[in-house]
């Protein structure tokens, strides 16, 4: 079984679209993550939910619980940040490597690529170009001994 | 809003239960991972989905991707080292902070707790007992700007 064969179609969402419409797309197809392109539809990153919701809190609370809990009354603040910004700025700092598979890589190569990037997905590729998706969840589906 | 108010029921699975049981429960409500909670109900760690993937290929693929593709031939192995072993034989041998919270705890809470130990649901307590589940994705629902 190879990685074209089970990958998925998949929202993605391009670098320079705003920060909010993939935190939507996120939420409105209950996603773990989603792949960001170029403007030429080349992966770029992948965003996890994870990774959103810590752009969604102040950053001293995600460190510091006890001022998380202060932070409470402010409630409507939250999120709010998120406005004006680009996908772009979502991602972290440092370049990481990308969960990106060729499309003939084997099912033990998803999962292994998976596992050792933390990464809720791998987008799949032919040549540069995105062909799909696959996901965590489906992986284990797959991998699950039978009986 | 309180965790009280937002936790969902959601399966556990006992620590010394098998481990192939853990991951069906996982797989078969496509769960993002599941707590583990000891004979009396108190959760005692979370096992994510990454965790699981790391477990059904082996180690030695996770870190080496050339090996990952050599082992491609001998699909059929995969994940039958699961058997046998239990929910505890999957965790990580280091004690790590368990992603629980009080069921007072406030959105931001749970927001920053889920954000700094990257877990993808906290589980919540009342006393020392689980009470319910809240998840990435449903507090990013929680959480997301209205418009």
């Amino acid at each position: 079984m190879r990685a074209r064969e089970i990958a998925q179609e998949y929202p993605v969402i391009e670098l320079d679209a705003y920060a909010v419409d993939a935190v939507r797309l996120l939420a409105q197809h209950r996603l773990r993550g989603i792949v960001v392109t170029d403007v030429v539809g080349r992966p770029h990153a992948v965003l996890s939910d994870s990774q959103v919701l810590r752009f969604l809190v102040p950053a001293y609370t995600v460190n510091e619980p006890t001022l998380a809990r202060v932070y409470g009354e402010k409630y409507a603040e939250v999120g709010t940040g998120l406005f004006g910004c680009t996908v772009r700025q979502l991602l972290p700092e440092q370049t990481i490597e990308v969960p990106v598979a060729d499309s003939d890589a084997t099912v033990v190569e998803l999962a292994a690529l998976m596992a050792r990037l933390h990464s809720p997905l791998v987008a799949v590729v032919e040549g540069e170009y995105l062909q799909g998706v696959v996901t965590t969840t489906h992986l284990i589906e797959l991998i699950l001994p039978a009986s």
